[in-house]
């Protein structure tokens, strides 16, 4: 019995990453969802995640804390491999950048944070970001044309490293960040998976709005 | 071929993590050394890593830019998979505090920064990374009781998650950070594998010195 604990759909960019994996190959599991920055996160968190923090993954009585290590699991687990590119070169990139995705990217995470409401507005970030911007991008051109020609995510086929980057396509759009043709295209492909289309369907659902990142051009009209 | 591209020995905790599980396993590799904070370092770092940092892996023109990438690619490539646990509970868990480590621990890894010449000092860190202090020992306790009893590493035999952890050994040590008889015990056996002595004797005897993280307790005497 698999339960994973999550966040906000709104807001919990590290909870959407394995989520996404999961259902896309339809990997079956309970949801455990837990509002961020409420009493209740952090009297249950402890109960949940050693590391107090989301996601988390249960199976039976094993913890898995943290959401790389979750997706290699479900990868080794449920996948037989197809989580990551059969080809090793291919396979060794997509860890890279999954990698630097998981450490990284600390102006682009902090000044534009995930909320799939979010409309863009005028708002700006610093120079910083705007480097986090473009190297997510390079990263992305150079895996779609050294792997993709099997389909239209970063190795062909959707994997684990496009779970790992698809809130960074969630900020891009609602907060306007300038895109590529290459950008524009993933993100295309990324909306049309229908797991996608479930949590962003879950997350506009949500009634909580955390006041730091939402803002009113995403507000519906009253 | 293998190039690993590193850092300064006595100052690159990124650095010393793939080389220690390369060097420990006696995967045969060319070390490239970029020194840290130098012009060198940023005219070059271009050419050997496309995130521009260190470590980068090259295999003949294959680069893996990412520490933990590294390791899952030398974990595959030549080690068999050894460099996990092989029970699968065990390998979930030593996943998830290796990536712990990898996108964590960020008090601790500012106020604490690795140099294997450092001696305490009476220098003092904030609450934040009295945390990160306290969270990493309780990984460690609790990787030794469920999977510690085949050897003195985290999991039994020495693998991936112990080279993600050897540099907050010597931060630890450093610093005169407090520990537990679980991490004493553990920062013994890695002190004492040949790969590690090896990596603290060529840091010793580097002389370029970083002043913000160098002190003068550590100094030779004149």
């Amino acid at each position: 019995m698999l339960t994973l604990v999550i966040g906000n759909k709104n807001y919990s960019s590290w909870s959407l990453r394995p989520w996404l994996l999961m259902r896309h190959f339809g990997v079956p599991f309970a949801e455990h969802a837990l509002l961020l920055d409420t009493p209740s996160f952090y009297e249950e968190i402890e109960r949940w995640s050693p590391n107090r923090s989301v996601p988390a993954l249960h199976d039976d009585d094993l913890v898995i804390w943290d959401s790389l290590a979750i997706c290699e699991y479900v990868n080794e687990r449920f996948l037989e491999g197809r989580g990551w590119p059969s080809d090793p070169r291919a396979r060794a990139q997509a860890r890279s950048a999954a990698a630097e995705m998981h450490s990284g990217f600390v102006a682009l995470r902090k000044q534009l944070p995930m909320n799939l409401r979010r409309q863009p507005d005028g708002y700006h970030w610093n120079a910083d970001a705007d480097r986090d911007i473009a190297r997510v991008q390079a990263i992305w051109r150079g895996l779609r044309q050294a792997y993709g020609a099997g389909g239209p995510f970063l190795c062909g086929e959707f994997g684990i490293v496009d779970a790992m980057f698809a809130p960074v396509l969630v900020r891009f759009a609602g907060y306007g960040a300038p895109i590529d043709a290459t950008a524009q295209a993933y993100g295309e492909a990324i909306r049309a998976l229908p797991a996608y289309a479930e949590w962003h369907a879950a997350a506009l659902a949500e009634t909580v709005r955390l006041p730091d990142t939402d803002n009113l051009a995403a507000e519906p009209a009253k």
